[in-house]
């Protein structure tokens, strides 16, 4: 139990993976001691491996996982793992086992997000369909994947489904976006009664109140369910004379009307700052895909891509993060 | 009766606007002989009209009409006709009795398509919800008109509905872009059970099978239900070393399938040569937007913005759009 | 004596050049018939002359030229009217009797502005110095000219001094620009002690509060006098997907304080739709740089380039501008 | 015989298409009466015809034709003409009889030059070969085309071949562009022993060195011999705020080393003024591509292409242009 | 007292920061072997301090430093040293005591240079001012600052005062700019009676005398008064596919002309190649802004931002610039 | 003799420098250990040592390198090694023995390659036109060089010639480009009779048959003669949000025609990934430009420019590229 009364909605996961806060660490976020937590190349011809999205699963974890193979084809794989830390990719890529033709094949598919709705495990990834957009499929057991249609029209990025239904629609988050390297973007919200039409859209907060997210931004991991709202950690880019710099940061949307944003932050969380989160395909790209949640004691694990090229892993507490809003957030 | 076995499925309507095809004119589009049929100040502190929309009214004409003002606001006004040349345009804009405040206030209007589905008229068109987006609204006497949810998320232009429900739900037409002058654009089809939530998204049609249409391409009209298939009207973009250049042209989409494109053309219909469509506020523009017909001759009146500054007519008949198609066509 | 209590504070000049409203024309402003007043090549190798300014001389006008040659080289030339209607230039481009070379040579001159301050006739104009900024120079007869230092560091366009000392110091409104087609750009003041050297920079006006002043702005003539406060016509310019459209309007600044604006409008006063202003070396285009006021009458007569080509002429009364700013300006 | 010693070095040409000079008209180079020569669409699915390349045959006149068809597709026609001024073109594009499959198929053909090099005619035009370049092909009929190989790698444009071998080599005018529309480019000469291969390139004439040739030039018709050099007429671009403005002007090149420049212009010979010039697919082009000559007489008359949209026709002397050369060029 | 003729006209400052040339080291400057001097977060919620002006005071140190928070606002702060290697900063951003509000409040602040002139310290900044411009103040106690009005209209950044007055007037560099990421740039004198107007505005230095500083350059220091001239270390840019490279070099201007550039250099003297200057938020970033130095010795002390992220420090004495500038510059 | 029938056509060369494969490390390609095996600054005044050409040379190695000079100056420089690891390069630039002044002076070179064809050895770099395109010149003994005109118009890059005469011609590769950083680039391919003038051009391979090449492609080394092909190494460029990636690959090409591709690879061979790689003045580049071969053992020593800041060197060996190529490739 946290020794605060913010609390989170959910489920307890004793196995949780942790590392204390190094000592005379002050940051509300720390990172993994021996990150990257999942390297640059675990299987065969495999260029990179990060954005990547996991859960609890059988006791233990399971994820899908961008890969980018040595053709720099975008594609996902499912992992598995024991403890959070260490992870078994399987080496082929991704297949549905079965898919509308009229949503498109699966050309490419890039930073995918993984929750568990209702009954099942829901992914959302960015989907090519005449242009990136946001796709939709779900699985029970890691083994079959069932692809629905394409929840958006083209061109868009960054779609994350809530856990719940929330007054009985599924909501959707995403990034409208063009065709290439935006380089504008807020987070929007979407409902459907049944996971197909998608309405009612909402828009949920603007890029640039302060100016690591000045040029735009993208909602991260599945929102988490706190006693205080949806907790939702996003990503924020600034464009400097030499490229776009991703950093992270969080805010609290309202539980029943998630469009309205009850605490935003202006501070990042994480900016890149080591050399792996520095140095790599993309330099200077610390991008938040996953959260695991302890409701126990509030604690999370969040995994995050490092510079397009890796995995890192970091921890906070619900509790800190939700304080820290409140006193350094608007 | 037209004298081929190509018909519209519609009403008759014995007031179509209508001229002869002049003498020695070999072409399958002729223009008004009168043109501009709109001018471009009608009523006071008017900049422009254009893109604008006719339906069929009480044995008479109505529409809504892309109005620019004097400020350059894109706004839009109800109008209404006797006889579909001479048109007296309300001079307030148009306002909303009812609305979603969710979905966003009317900040602009622009390039309205209007039509009538089931028991109503719908009118949809380019509306401002953080970028520019379909918004939908209805009416059914011209003077009180309901908006509804915007259909899509931003970034969206150019949506337009089918006359009836396909397979039991809605059909919208709309060309994705970027918040700029996008530089590329496609045409899609999305439904909906409810004209509310929209999803199953198919592509129609791409850009670039010739070179006025290289750019960008967009749903003009209401599309008209033939015996060969739904007629659609559609606008073409070039990118010349000076700007953009508008021409329009057609398409046959399947009957069931309405995102199976049965014939399209390679030559455009029409593309700016008059100097009322070449010289204004921005040259070279030619954009259908609706059509009036008569199911009994077979004949259209097509009604085209002109260089974004005043509103041309012009007149074709189905019979040989259609063959032209099949044999100019691919 | 105007019938309003609106007054031009100023001279009167009975040999205004002048034409009544057309019968009919409900425009605040209206075109000369005759226009362009100024054809587009007067002068042997001139390939067109616009954007010039006139003051009366002598009882009767003179006034300095943009020209640019059939080399496309933009020089200033002087010319002489005696009604204002005919003018006869100088073949001869400008020259200075003396300038400090430190200032740069006159490598280019164009879009001047010219106004009686104090004792003399002072010019201002987009000077070519590493780039566009604002020249100074002075003359008391139209023979011999003195350049002074530049006003300002490049990159700016549009510097028009007022025509009086306010609280003992000169006045400059200015564009700052840059080194290009500048997309953007606000109306600033500046002020100086002695015609040298400038500062207590403010911000009078920025682009943007409707849509024919979008992208950016610009002072044209010496601001006029009147009994309300400095009455300032500007261009604005919208950024179409074929390019800039240049209209123009007028705003009050206060008489004291002049970077405080009094009164702004958001409708234009004129924007390019005679075949004259829309087509030319640089289509769609009214650049008003000078105007002849008479105070006895409140009558103006406003010279304002056209398409880069020519060089128009149009009229007004300060009370009807003025009455128009307060009814429907902002 | 001309009245100057200057002549041109070549045939006479009776029947050379001629209309005096206009009353009252000081300029170098005067427009025929009844422009434009050609009109916008003389043969079915034709959008336009500019461009073109004439040349005296059989005492009568053949030329290549750039027809834009209403797919607007870059085509290249026959034509022929009993007297220069009234063209009859074949409604059928332009074919091969043979051609080198490895040179790539003809794609699209535009902006062709013509001329009877040693013992038959050659045409060089942009041609399509993995972007644009130039090919070459030759007859002796008009009736069977032979295609060589491509004289260049992409990209270029405005290929022009010398009408005769200079120091035993055939010689090349070329402008090297990007793969789009190209905002620099300068003239530059290559040589080859058997119209296959090429090399020694040279350097001819920079773009720039006033406003109307700013942003590139490149050559015109095929260059005519004269006492005094090469003459090369050539059209320069300028990069207004609203697109790009053609004008152009004429060089005179040394006979043996025709990459030295003797003489070149400052003005321009002519600009887009007249409405047919301004207005059209794309405004303000005036783009010279073949001459024909009488050294009887010195007269030129010269073809060019309209706003991309029509042909017109103008005349000069040679004596006069030279003339005009010397004293006013540099 | 220097072995070399070159002295520096100034103070002894004994206390001098100081490191000697590391052995076999044979570049004219050396960087301190602690670097960076600063490190990336030495206060609360602190992304990075680079870009830092200081100066002796009372015996020891005093600066202004350009520290961007966590939210990645520009602000600066002041600190404090014992040695010029320890810097103890303010946790709290600069705020002014009193200032004209017309010049705009302090928005952001970036980039500050400080000198001491004539009886105070004066800070110049970029400033925000409807865009960046260059703003001053004066301390002279460091607990209370002063802000005066803009020195100058915006676009500019690196304004530098010279330390004292020439020829009666205060003297200001800048480097005029646009509202982005300007790629181009050359630095500017302009000079002032009264620190509040300014004019007689003079071009210093060209960018592009070598690849370097093909892009834009911009002054870096106060410059140093020698026996030879003011020396002036400034910045260069190099434009690479991917982005800009910051270096810096040296020049020598006019004692009593300093718009007269006496000498200038090819090379550069420092360009990123230490991991700091090559990897943090902006990467190949050495951006010099302050310098320390000892006439008694001629030895100089350079601090300069490292990767827009941390500062670094370096050495160099006075007599082996110049000689370097004599011998490898030009 | 290599254990596979797969040969290279080629001498032996017993000193290759070489380095067993690392245990346990299962790439085609391995790397040097002890890179990069030039630094960066090896000789005064010298930037940077990169893409650089080596051959054998009388029982040992010489070769010509590119250094960016301190002024960031693009040169070309002699050096010699006894063992393919350890070079001495000459202090100052190449220079030319004899040039045709008409092809121009060597105002910059860059990314030379090196080859024997028949009785020397060619030299071919980027060369300074007017723009970059293709140098030709050759030596005997590395001492005195002897410049040919230049091969191609501008513009282009990374000019190649083959070893040997095909079809009795000389054959070059090349990528043509635009006049900056070119975004896009296929490989062609030129003959010539005589080393001067060039024709019958082909294309060889398009960019982006996946993602690391989607950008641009072009021609690496000397291409390799074996008895499957001409092996050629090339380098491919994706275009991220952060600027240009350059990784490598491989194709065959055929033996006789050699503009057919007989195998490609859809996988990089390389790709930035050591920190000498991605991080220097250009971050993020792997770009091959010579190897030594030995027809012995089939070895292949590969020399490699590192982040356009040091040279690199990797191993392989023909056979298993070719295995590689038939089983990975396409």
């Amino acid at each position: 139990m946290s020794d605060s009364s913010t609390r989170i909605l959910g489920n307890s996961l004793t196995n949780l993976p942790w590392q204390d806060r190094p000592a005379g660490n002050g940051s509300v976020v720390w990172r993994y001691s021996a990150n990257p937590v999942v390297p640059r190349s675990p299987i065969p011809e495999c260029n990179s491996v990060f954005n990547s999205a996991v859960v609890p699963f059988q006791d233990k974890f399971a994820g899908v996982f961008r890969c980018d193979s040595t053709t720099l084809q975008q594609e996902l794989h499912v992992g598995f793992s024991n403890d959070g830390f260490h992870w078994k990719l399987d080496p082929q890529a991704f297949r549905f086992s079965d898919s509308d033709a009229q949503a498109g094949k699966l050309a490419y598919g890039y930073d995918p997000r993984l929750g568990w709705v209702e009954d099942r495990f829901y992914i959302t990834w960015c989907n090519d369909f005449h242009g990136p957009t946001i796709g939709i499929a779900w699985t029970k057991d890691f083994v079959t994947f069932h692809q629905l249609e394409n929840a958006l029209l083209p061109y868009n990025r960054n779609g994350v489904l809530f856990p719940r239904r929330i007054a009985g629609k599924y909501h959707l988050l995403s990034r409208p976006s063009d065709n290439s390297h935006t380089p504008f973007g807020d987070i929007f919200l979407s409902s459907s009664p049944d996971m197909i039409h998608w309405g009612c859209h909402r828009h949920v907060m603007s890029r640039g109140n302060s100016g690591w997210q000045r040029c735009k931004i993208g909602a991260g991991p599945v929102p988490i369910e706190t006693t205080e709202g949806w907790l939702m950690f996003y990503h924020g880019v600034l464009n400097s004379c030499n490229g776009f710099v991703y950093s992270w940061g969080a805010a609290l949307l309202d539980l029943d009307e998630p469009w309205k944003v009850v605490r935003s932050c202006r501070h990042y969380l994480m900016s890149p700052q080591e050399i792996y989160e520095c140095v790599g395909d993309v330099p200077n790209v610390t991008f938040p895909t996953s959260a695991l949640t302890d409701a126990e004691t509030g604690r999370i694990a969040l995994y995050y891509g490092c510079a397009d090229t890796v995995t890192g892993l970091c921890f906070c507490t619900v509790s800190e993060v939700i304080e820290w809003l409140k006193t350094r957030g608007e």
